[in-house]
């Protein structure tokens, strides 16, 4: 991640990381697919956690609200990580190729929403309109967070976002 | 196309296509930039229906009815394309690399949309998020058209997939 800030994503090698974190480049391939997968691998572990977050969001509530309850989750996992995503948005943003990749993992996490909603009993295709419209909300929110100015809270970013979602749903 | 539908995708190549369309492979690449591009040729012109049904939209329509009608303009233009959105979505489906292709076509679609939203007097994040809502209608809609029985009506899938979302934003 370092070099990647340092160099560019472009310019650093598979090499240049193994090195720098002591690693022969055997090891890191043993960890890593690839040098994209450093920056997707935490991947896994916030869908879980997404996954999570709506199955226990309270039974009473709408399936985008189930939905927000499950970006609220990740939320608490992105304030255990300090600086990380926002030096990590910055690399993908100067990089058509990752922006790719990102749009593919937050279409993964859509449709593990939609899964986690029809196990509440949400019928197709509500259950998809809902899990998308909701990632929308988590797309705007992250986008929000990682340019807008330090120390900004996520979870008030999501539930800003959520109400201004229904609200463009309505007439005015 | 057609050789897509007979071979498969990964297996026909640039110099079939030409020979099938009576045409040197030069004059080939002369209209597209390789074998992708004969099926997301006719990308541009779906975006700017999109957009001007948009603008065109009644002024006092919430900015997601603005979209509706945007995506129905759009169903206007695929009424007269006959079978070849179907058979074109089966080769997509068939593709992970094209139904990545695909997948980026569509963010570019949400971002035009919510630039004509800006243009009617919508703040932001509310044009994003209206766009990007809009866009997992049309997604659900087509999906339901390209897959289901024959003949079904797109813009009656739209407006009943537009109406399950406002219905999965409100508590039960």
């Amino acid at each position: 991640m370092e070099l990647f800030e340092e160099r560019g994503y472009e310019d650093t090698t598979v090499a240049d990381i193994a090195a720098r974190a002591g690693l022969t480049k055997r090891t890191f391939f043993r960890y890593f697919a690839d040098k994209r997968e450093v920056l997707f691998s935490g991947t896994e572990v916030l869908r879980e956690k997404f996954v999570a977050g709506i199955a226990a969001a309270p039974a009473d509530d709408c399936p985008l609200d189930a939905i927000a309850a499950g970006l609220e989750a990740m939320a608490d996992l992105f304030d255990e990580f300090g600086e990380h995503p926002h030096k990590r948005q910055a690399i993908i943003a100067a990089n058509p190729e990752l922006q790719e990749r990102e749009l593919i993992k937050l279409s993964a996490y859509a449709a593990a929403a939609a899964g986690a909603l029809r196990e509440r009993g949400v019928a197709e295709p509500g259950a998809s309109l809902a899990a998308e419209a909701g990632l929308a909300v988590f797309r705007i929110a992250f986008e929000q967070w990682t340019s807008g100015p330090e120390r900004q809270d996520l979870h008030q970013l999501i539930r800003d976002a959520l109400a201004e979602l229904k609200a463009v749903t309505v007439p005015a």
